[in-house]
């Protein structure tokens, strides 16, 4: 049986730069129609001169035309809506980054004084750029996220015209505050629907699992799971997927990544043909984000699945993806 | 300001065997008088014969007569107390794994039927066998400890006169379960009074921060200092010293086990120095020890630290130590 999924999105990516970025932005763009473009960089992307450059390296790794690198920049308070104005046609959207939570991201936000941060929020509430966030506060690990619910729900009340993205969500606290804020959206990952922390600390120590956020509990999992397959129109899918060389991931002090692009079609196929339709596959993985992101046009593709295994290879140059070596149920038959 | 232990024991200790044995055991046997030894070799002591041998071969990797291994058996239901009679002399305690839950313990118990173990563990109570005890169920990582609680309870419950020692415990529901029946007591690790989960998984994965159990939450931490360090007579300093070779650390499906061996009187001195007293490190690391196991005799030995700072070794031999490179505020000045 085939399954058709049409204009495919991976509204959360990591394409890195340089050797990188050559290795990996080919395996996102043969099969999906575009992707939000992290901007987390060293030095992160924070100017019009960065994102279009970036933009050009991602066009030239991909060297074809019907993939579409949604570009963000990295949230500072200090944005004017001059700034905004000016930047506005070549941007997608704004990563916030609260200050050292994860790979690159020491020169996020520090606090959430609301009144600082005002201006910037007020001018993209305004111009209608989408604000994406990595929700965690500095707590316990397992606590981060569901602490971060209430600035989620700050920033909700006081910019409610502003697109706010819960980006790759974990928790069950945060698929329930989807439903309480109007303005409140998400993106969830292919990881985070697989694995709890079982997979990457239960058994042995498995550093190709290891991302932040953190994989939770089986409940939160449980939560994730039934507003994706129920095709809920405020969450998309967001692969983070974050390649690392395999000597950083399989090291003192691994790096938080997994690497998911090449698989990530295959394996949600499954998932929603086990447990869910086509069609709520299909709001998952492009219709929904296409209704929250106004801003977007997207390239046609259309992605043919059909049952038949597909085995990952054990890297993609020195990527070690997510499965690697395992045997998935579903593979690509065809792109239109 | 120097601080004398007397007689420091090591309730729970993994040397492992062949040339790790000859690596490790050293380390311990110059500053303890004695340790409970492991017996998950592979495959496990399960016999008179096997638990001899193991003894000499520790005895001669220690070359020394002032320390002594306290022996242990892996638990079988099929101990009879004939058995358990003819061995009562070269043996110590039990060691009691549920099967497949940490590293060599595939031959464990699976389900806790009481009347199933009844038999052995009677026999034990009669011979005064202590039963050491791997407390965790197969369930979520973060749960498994709490949730064997209920095991430790029917046990205590059904064999009242059995000492059963709850091994490096991690929950403040364990903690809890101490004062709840009397003869339930708990060896506690060097790495659970120091670290929580946030320290193996919080930044970048700490893979010589992982073991099992995990590290726990911040409560629980918190939950087992305070028995610790207030000198809890049920509570003894058990290591759980478990060496691996960096590349089994170090890799994708990261062994379980934090080597503390040779810092372990070191950080333990400056741990009760700054939030306890030297009594109650004393009855922490031996007294309390020795009047919970009453069949141990106690080689006579003096540790003298003092506060001068100690670089931690990177590696002994193949294996990385717990703060490796890192310098400790007290160091061993003569031990006698």
């Amino acid at each position: 049986m085939a399954i058709t999924i049409d204009a495919p999105l991976d509204m959360h990516l990591h394409l890195r730069d340089k050797e990188m970025l050559k290795r990996v932005a080919p395996l996102s763009s043969d099969s999906f129609s575009g992707a939000i473009i992290m901007p987390n960089l060293v030095p992160p992307i924070t100017t019009k001169e960065e994102l279009i450059s970036y933009k050009n390296r991602i066009k030239e790794a991909i060297g074809e035309d019907n993939f579409t690198p949604y570009m963000t920049l990295f949230f500072k308070p200090t944005y004017t809506k001059e700034f905004l104005e000016s930047i506005k046609d070549e941007l997608t959207a704004i990563k916030l980054y609260p200050a050292g939570i994860t790979t690159n991201s020491e020169g996020g936000v520090s606090g959430f004084n609301v009144e600082e941060l005002r201006p910037t929020l007020e001018a993209m509430s305004e111009l209608e750029i989408p604000l994406c966030i990595h929700g965690e506060t500095n707590g316990f690990v397992m606590d981060r996220e569901a602490q971060f619910v209430s600035i989620y729900e700050m920033l909700a009340t006081n910019f409610p015209k502003l697109t706010i993205i819960m980006e790759h969500i974990t928790t069950k606290e945060s698929v329930e505050a989807l439903d309480r804020f109007e303005n409140l959206y998400a993106t969830i990952t292919l990881h985070h629907l697989m694995i709890t922390l079982d997979d990457v600390a239960g058994g042995m120590l498995q550093p190709h699992l290891f991302c932040k956020p953190i994989a939770k509990r089986p409940e939160d999992r449980d939560a994730l799971r039934r507003v994706a397959l129920s095709g809920h129109p405020k969450v998309m899918f967001g692969s983070d997927s974050a390649p690392h060389p395999q000597d950083a991931k399989e090291s003192c002090g691994c790096a938080a990544g997994v690497f998911t692009a090449p698989i990530a079609l295959q394996v949600l196929t499954q998932l929603f043909m086990e447990h869910s339709t086509p069609e709520n596959l299909q709001a998952f993985i492009s219709d929904n984000a296409q209704k929250i992101y106004k801003n977007i046009t997207v390239p046609r593709k259309s992605v043919v699945l059909e049952e038949k295994p597909f085995t990952v290879p054990d890297k993609y140059g020195t990527v070690v993806p997510m499965y690697a070596g395992e045997k998935l149920k579903y593979s690509i038959r065809e792109i239109k």
